[in-house]
């Protein structure tokens, strides 16, 4: 039996039941003889209190002090999480980012790591205890001040940890069964995905799935540790996320597989708002120049689509959606490059959502494009923007046609289970 | 202008608007051209709610971990305060015990400081910021964990900076406006101190003065750095803790004063219990064997008292004081040790109080005794136990007494304040 690492979201850790719920988890793993490191994210809603103090004693609340403060959060999780197991007759101990050796670069509230030396773990390990480690936060290389890592920081946290002491496993404990083929709350017949590869997985967080973020997959595919993602209150087999599949296929099976497409979920995603750049003059450096002004601002931008040139202007228009609360940052950024650029207007749009559907082998199955648009038609939703890759299609839509439009995909695909009971969602109600 | 420690309790940093009052107040300090170092406890009741939750995972939380917990609260109050001042315009940088350099031995819950050694805030203040320090924190010099330092804790890392900084002064902002000649919630006409020297205020911290420790001020007093405390609310002048007067006397005075007994004030506390070890052989090796049993539970006493053996019966009754949360395990391991020390039987009384007059130049002067005495003797208080040293007489009463007692002496020693006005106790009405 190998290292496992666990993590628990502050779902999981909301209160002192759940605490001494995860802890019977964590002790478990360990009488199964792993050498068991926790990675544990803040109590429930400490993140939020924290940032609520935080901005009443200033509007504009500082990085390197912002996270001095949040990084409280896990302090309180880690301890008391470690003083649990103790109390079940294990030995426990828990460390900050910094003690556990992520070290991370100087960009606070979201700092990347850059290095993994867990030296004081494998001690903890090897000496017999299990080790708790605070999730989200690490060290600065240059600085030694206290970072934390921004969105899914806790996840990426055990990705990196289980990478640099070669675990087995990374488990991420949710509270929801795994990754399903659509969002539950909006498909009623969605199904749990019992293994997926990491660039579906990459594409389906991409395109809105919550329930693992980019950042985290990415980091287990570069370095090939297999994620669990499973629920903390039923304790049932969750989603593997691998580069291979869990069983061995038959080389028939196998072959098949390649061949056809294989759908393996629809995400959707309506936090995103559309911005129409009108009446940019067709010519060589006009799309760079908009990129520029926006990328220079640090927004970072989903979908690109530029409209065929109308012969008789010379003018086009060039649309792309980006994160709502980025919208009025891009859009001053524009308008301060308007001369410069030179276009028309802007056109701002934030009732809009998006569809995706991701799986292998999409581009070489000309029918699934086909299919995809027919299920929109047929469910009478319009298509705005289209985008696709090797693995994705993508279509904007009205925010209001999203859970209709899921449905319908959804359905046609194939994808819906045989009865609801199929699907659990959630352990708690929450 | 040199450099100022100054250290705020919880009750200053209780909320958002109490950090808001204190960061202006530190940067005023800043602005009179002082390099300022901050030494903050954690907000209000934040460590009672730390510990709560703690009960409620762990019946007995372990000592390592129960101080990673507690470390949060510090965590807290430190980075807020550090954002507040940079609201205020001004650079300021928080640092947790690790990162100042408040080197600790390994026992948790109370560790004590070995070294100081601070380097990051001397970088951080030479770069023009107010650094920011969490009190009552360090790290383990063998295990580079995190300790807590026990009761008094933050006020005694301030002194410890300051100290390893050479700082002109260190500042105790707490609710009060400075030490007084009595409790004045007991003796309205109690007057502020302006002045008291190390050792004065060692025996009335010892006394049961509670508005500094006596840890603290013997760390002030060993390295000789001045403490002046003073309220957060009012700004007023409060009471200097140094080895010499603030104001030189004249010669003349000054020889006067050396020569009469100059009394500081009244301190009492009714946190103590008196435990009687009744009918003990009067023989060499007995009382050592007494303390011994105490000493070994880990029991610090304070009063100690044998009374004249009768010469018929060859026994004595040994009596002491010590806390009252200490009693029962006092008890136990008396009664462990019964055969072996041989006494007839334990008595334990929870209802004393002790009053203690605190003054330079008592032995010297008979006098003092019998005033204290008569006093006493005029409010119709009886005594139990005398005790005294070199600048102190203490005596045990009734707890129901204790009141009438301190009101009486503090009147007979001249202590009383012309009018009620001139006592300002508290800020808030805490």
């Amino acid at each position: 039996m190998g290292l496992v690492v666990q993590k628990y979201g502050g779902s999981s850790v909301a209160d002192a039941e759940g605490i001494k719920r995860v802890a019977k988890r964590i002790v478990e793993a360990k009488k199964n003889g792993h050498q068991v490191v926790v990675v544990v994210s803040a109590m429930g809603d400490t993140t939020d209190e924290l940032i609520d103090l935080a901005e009443q004693v200033s509007p504009m609340p500082a990085g390197r002090e912002f996270d001095m403060l949040l990084t409280a959060g896990e302090r309180i999780s880690m301890a008391l999480l470690a003083m649990a197991i103790k109390n079940l007759g294990h030995e426990a101990q828990s460390f900050t980012g910094s003690q556990a050796g992520v070290i991370t670069d100087s960009v606070h509230n979201k700092a990347r790591i850059i290095d993994v030396t867990p030296g004081r773990i494998r001690q903890s390990l090897d000496a017999g205890n299990i080790a708790i480690v605070a999730g989200f936060q690490g060290v600065s290389q240059d600085k030694k001040d206290i970072t934390t890592l921004g969105r899914g920081g806790s996840d990426t946290t055990a990705v990196a940890l289980a990478a640099a002491l070669d675990a087995e496993v990374c488990e991420i404990y949710t509270d929801v069964d795994g990754v399903f083929t659509a969002d539950p709350r909006v498909v009623k017949k969605a199904k749990k995905i019992d293994w997926i590869a990491f660039e579906d997985m990459l594409e389906l967080a991409a395109s809105g799935s919550k329930v693992l973020l980019h950042r985290c997959v990415e980091y287990a595919r570069r370095y090939d540790i297999p994620i669990h993602v499973r629920s903390s209150f039923s304790g049932l087999q969750g989603t593997w996320v691998s580069s291979t599949p869990l069983v061995k296929k038959t080389q028939a099976q196998g072959e098949q597989q390649v061949e056809q497409a294989i759908i393996s979920g629809v995400a959707h995603d309506t936090s995103e708002a559309k911005v129409t750049v009108v009446g940019v003059p067709d010519k060589p450096g006009e799309a760079a120049s908009i990129f520029r002004a926006i990328a220079d601002a640090e927004i970072n931008i989903d979908m690109v689509v530029q409209n065929v040139s109308a012969a008789s202007t010379g003018l086009t228009d060039i649309s792309f959606t980006l994160p709502k609360t980025e919208g009025r940052k891009a859009i001053d950024a524009l308008e301060r490059a308007r001369t410069a650029i030179g276009f028309d207007s802007l056109r701002y749009d934030d009732q809009i959502g998006k569809i995706s559907l991701v799986g292998a082998g999409m581009k070489t199955n000309p029918g699934v494009t086909a299919s995809f648009f027919e299920a929109l038609s047929d469910a009478g939703v319009n298509i705005e923007l289209i985008s696709t890759s090797e693995i994705r299609i993508s279509v904007v839509t009205r925010a209001d046609d999203v859970p209709d439009a899921v449905r319908a995909v959804h359905s046609a695909f194939g994808l819906d289970s045989d009865s609801d009971e199929a699907v659990v969602y959630g352990g708690t109600g929450r």
